[in-house]
């Protein structure tokens, strides 16, 4: 058996998230039936993590065993010509000696995308949220940076989550400016929890329109209580940008 | 009569171009029915420009002529809550004396979306034209320049033009990184003929693939012959960025 390495990006709109689910449509779900197709035999696909339905992907990273597959451009090429217009395969190669995606994942990074403005955006409505023009973004780039370092970040973990290590290192978290009135909040951490990046964008967002200040996140991490933190954004305008194996 | 200064986004997706026609979906034809629906008689709405069937705008600017409004916030918030959702008012104003959207207007700014890949991009594929990795982006860059200066630009319209006078002034033109293998072509002048800016990128590619040199473009500007300029790109990866009416 040969271990490959495989990435790939989807559009997460259409999907009921990654893993598959009896009667829905996911990601893992169709990309498993084109390996099936592909190889006559069923194969199981892993991925560094599980993305939320609705949640997108630029740069996602999975593996999957096998026998030698021969021309893996070829085979990647073959994958995309079954795949449905929303996941596309970039590339497949052999992994090193024991690598796994999901346990070998050093970093990930997250965007959430926003865009400031008193009214809907007919351009921006379809992959980012609407944050009133009231909220105040040097504030929200103050609270941004209260996330970096190695916290208990239970405060920001869906409650109905089974974990019970809620310790994480987050190495950066900014809010970066893409163009016009749209911004996004990008963040890189070794591992991030159940709706963890969409609740930290919660708890900005209440910084942004001053019911907290930046500081407040400090005792809101210390609190270890998911009700003392914002609540929990929607799934569609958060992006997977990207996965990396290096320390 | 007030000459109102209106301000919109849409997507162009879901669009025959901006232009009504009888029978097809466009973004006048849309906006004048909730004008209509809002005033109680029919109301001309004219814009910078057309732009074509699948093309978006993130700033396109109009006017239209009615009495007094009243609070232009309130009137533009009452538009936003009949429009669909791929179109969106971002403001209304009073416009100044002589103004007109499309005769005032001294610069547009067009954005060509393209991305550098083997392979179709789930997430980029929906906005953005695919070209072959195999494509030298310096070249495109030093290709995108040559466009810069005030030419007669037959060479860069289509033929079922009904115009006779194609001097035009580019300001600047440039390929612009966008993130990962996202790129765009941004082009800013004095106004642009029909499918100028498609054609543009179809020659700036033509460089990018080796096909002509990026000094070629010179002398297919000087023949003022459409035959010798690249093939007209799709329109969905237009976005029509911003008009501005300073000198």
């Amino acid at each position: 058996m040969v271990r490959y390495k495989i990435e790939f990006s989807y559009n997460g709109r259409d999907f009921s998230g990654f893993q598959v689910q009896p009667g829905k449509r996911t990601v893992q779900g169709e990309m498993e039936k084109v390996l099936e197709k592909l190889l006559k035999t069923p194969v199981r696909l892993y991925a560094s993590g599980r993305t939320d339905a609705g949640v997108s992907a630029l740069m996602q990273v999975g593996h999957f065993d096998f026998e030698e597959l021969g021309n893996l451009k070829t085979f990647a090429s073959s994958m995309n010509a079954f795949l449905p217009e929303d996941i596309s395969v970039t590339s497949i190669s052999e992994a090193e000696e024991g690598f796994d995606s999901r346990f070998s994942a050093k970093k990930k990074t997250y965007r959430y995308y926003f865009y400031v403005s008193k009214s809907c955006h007919a351009l921006y409505r379809n992959f980012a949220v609407r944050v009133n023009d009231y909220a105040d973004i040097s504030l929200m780039e103050d609270a941004a940076k209260m996330f970096v370092g190695t916290f208990d970040f239970k405060s920001f973990v869906a409650k109905k989550s089974g974990k019970t290590d809620f310790v994480r290192t987050i190495y950066s978290a900014q809010i970066i400016p893409i163009h016009d009135c749209l911004y996004a909040f990008e963040v890189t951490g070794n591992g991030f929890l159940y709706n963890m990046v969409r609740i930290m964008f919660g708890t900005i967002l209440s910084a942004g329109y001053k019911k907290i200040t930046p500081t407040d996140i400090t005792s809101i991490i210390s609190g270890k209580n998911r009700a003392l933190a914002g609540k929990t954004m929607p799934a569609f305008p958060l992006l997977l940008v990207s996965v990396s194996y290096e320390k």
